[in-house]
């Protein structure tokens, strides 16, 4: 093994240094020559290489010889050196940088591999809120409030079930606003809903899984991956029909959109919400509640999650990236008592996944109210912004409708009766003439459904920036078909 | 469908309303009666049935009556009517709470299902920084400063690779602190090393790996559940014995701890580094490097990334766990360039599992060498507590080693030669009579190996807080096995 020097620096000089010493550095100091030489070459090398990026501040003389174990004019030679052949630059008062003069041989980039396709101009694609809406200023007193108050252990290895303080303030506010029962013990903090399905199929449930005839393709995929088929239901005027669950053989979970049918947008019917139990409860099975965009009603009339009628047979699934941001990667699970444990099996023995911080932050942004503040804030917003595309629409094309309005972040535009899926095509391409990109209601079609199909374009209202939303709505205007 | 009301409110008085609104609530408003009376009786079952815990503050009247289209008037009165039957209580200046003295039906709750073990009063368990040093006031300055300086896409799906502000920092500082070369493009951001390990296994690498004949028994299950077999190859004291790779058939990739072997502590010897680079070439194999503590060398030795011999052969795998806190579930994979879109795949279209706060976090973090300045002050707590093992095991019981010391966070109490398993055992039974918690190396050792087997105590000395260290060193010392 070639040697290198190893000296032993005081150590009291060493932790007196700690505050003020300066950036790390991994020299390879091996090789013939005195240790002069052998330092100003594995400088040179590391800036030749590129390795070191030109404008890189080098560690002071003192903090490096402390580091090295060498003398500190040893390093002051060495930099000197390279500083005469060009490789550094010394400047006064700003230490000694990598000379940008150095052409250092970089190493080959990669192309980028997502050309950067022609943006449109106006997003109305559904999924997320307003990005600019996230409210930074009260999420740091909230992370400033939640590190201080933090216990050490936050800090080591964490529950499998998430932070306690996560846990109870979600317990406390989806029994206050969305009415689910529930304890912080039977709540496991993941990283989203898709982190969720992931977990319970196939570990925890078996398929095959009832779903909607329309929903996300991605959870649809998903499921896929993981090996578990997936069967659709009917979705009408009342939500997801509930009485074709008894008829489907072996299927023993259903996972529903009860709040706001994605992307129809009716809330579930009562009656149906009580078929649907009576179904899990008569067959043993459970029900998947997604609870994408639970907070968001506008009219008032009282949706409280289904999983307050049976907590033992619904798990209700909610995340934080509707309300605050899908960037966040938090989400939560209601369990039922007894897939809790089977659940923490699949998670591994440590929270392998959401981070610490954003837990307690959460937890602090809960508690403290600015979480209530923040979805009301927003609420507001995105009413504002379905009234002024109901008022667009019936200005611009009174004889289309608009749907699935009560709740959420997005509407459905439908297309007049008799429209067809062309009809729907060619709706898409006015659009993305106009600069503007959305859905179309046929891509959220079950590959397998037989219910007859629908045809609409889907606007997601909360996607754009407040300013962009005028702008957004009269391309909208400008690519709606004229009436018959 | 029980119709509730609804009441077109004032819209521009809510959005003045906005800022000063409480807390949401959830009720049910259906059912027969006047407004009033159905209100009393939501809220009246919202606190019988504990879904409102005792001390939760309720919305203003106005807020309320603002929420549900109602009168002030309406919910002043069911508020007095609530108060009246003990339900809530008003308190002058605190507004209308829920009634302590209402004794909530809290659903039952689930039994703990972790007993708390009787916890050793020690910890010298390894696999954890000090949790106490965890540098909350510099980790929050960068928080500041990073989300003021955030583009607002960052708060919108994320790019699967992570942050472009974490990727560059990474590049950068990898280059300069590791010897790593790459740029941003092929970093991966990942939420840990058994993310990244879930990421390449089996969707990007076939099976079967080589591994050490020593190393965590948690990245072995991983495997296995991912329907990977491995190999294990030697260990002495020059680390694994790559010699051993090429006779293994079939085997193209090998996960390896170069810097520090885990437990052994060796560091891989300069030849078989080289060795280990020339099978990879050719053979076409991939090196997984598992860089889980290069920071952390004592000893001046320059030990840097393998990867830097072949960008294109080694995956270099790092983390904050070690250097920060495992909890923050921050990890990043350099991945060759060839790789890039399979693991891309694997992930998934977004980024589906680190959050971008604490990405965005600790971009700054790196960038403005609070890191370097943290992990400089960790290292020479670690040497500190490092000599002082070496000094107290010396004075205790100098017929024993202690080793793998150059570097990390643990070291290695060997046991006398000809010591057996059952000395181990006896020596850990010592050490939890003195409330003492650590492993042996036995439990590191993989089924499957053929070396002779070793025999120590893997002592995590960065672990406890630093008040507790000296406490635990003592216990350490009285359960020392005396000489011969």
């Amino acid at each position: 093994m070639p040697e290198s020097w190893v000296n032993q620096a005081n150590q009291i000089d060493q932790v007196h240094l700690a505050e003020s010493l300066g950036a790390d550095l991994h020299l390879d100091l091996t090789g013939p020559g005195s240790r002069r030489a052998v330092l100003i070459r594995a400088l040179r090398d590391a800036v030749r290489s590129g390795r070191l990026a030109p404008g890189t501040r080098l560690p002071a003389y003192r903090s490096l010889a402390a580091d090295l174990g060498i003398a500190r004019n040893t390093v002051a030679d060495a930099y000197a050196e390279l500083v005469a052949e060009g490789w550094l630059s010394a400047r006064q008062g700003s230490g000694t940088l990598v000379a940008y003069r150095a052409e250092p041989l970089a190493p080959a980039r990669a192309p980028a591999r997502r050309a950067p396709a022609s943006r449109p101009a106006y997003s109305l694609l559904q999924g997320q809120p307003d990005a600019t809406s996230f409210p930074r200023t009260a999420w740091l007193a909230a992370a400033r409030r939640a590190l201080s108050a933090a216990p050490n252990d936050a800090f080591g290895p964490g529950d499998p079930r998430g932070r306690p303080e996560l846990r109870q303030a979600l317990a406390d506010y989806l029994a206050r606003t969305r009415g689910v029962r529930t304890d912080p013990e039977r709540i496991v903090v993941c990283s989203g809903f898709a982190h969720a399905l992931r977990l319970l199929f196939p570990a925890v449930l078996p398929g095959p899984l009832a779903v909607e005839s329309y929903g996300l393709p991605f959870h649809r995929s998903l499921l896929a991956t993981a090996g578990i088929r997936s069967h659709p239901v009917r979705v009408d005027e009342l939500g997801a029909d509930s009485r074709e669950l008894a008829s489907l053989s072996g299927v023993r979970a259903a996972l529903l959109t009860p709040a706001h049918q994605f992307p129809t947008g009716v809330p579930l019917h009562p009656d149906r919400r009580a078929q649907t139990i009576n179904w899990a409860r008569s067959t043993g099975s459970y029900v998947l509640e997604d609870d994408y965009d639970g907070e968001f009603r506008y009219d008032r009339k009282p949706v409280g999650a289904l999983q307050g009628l049976d907590p033992e047979h619904v798990i209700h699934l909610g995340s934080v990236s509707k309300s605050l941001s899908p960037a966040l990667r938090l989400g939560w699970m209601v369990l039922p008592d007894r897939l809790v444990d089977a659940v923490l099996e699949a998670k591994g023995e440590r929270e392998a996944w959401a981070g610490v911080t954003d837990q307690l932050t959460l937890a602090d942004f809960i508690a403290s109210g600015s979480y209530d503040r923040h979805i009301r804030r927003m609420r507001q917003r995105y009413r504002r912004r379905r009234d002024q595309l109901v008022e667009a629409v019936a200005g611009h094309a009174p004889h289309l409708h608009v749907t699935g309005i009560a709740a959420g972040l997005h509407a459905v535009l439908q297309l007049p009766d008799g429209a067809t899926r062309s009809d729907e095509s060619a709706a898409l391409r006015a659009a993305r003439w106009q600069g503007l990109a959305l859905d179309t209601l046929s891509e959220y079609r079950h590959p397998d459904a037989t219910m007859p199909p629908r045809h609409g374009l889907v606007i997601g209202y909360a996607t754009p920036p407040e300013h962009t939303y005028p702008g957004a709505l009269e391309a909208l205007c400008r690519a709606l078909p004229l009436g018959a």
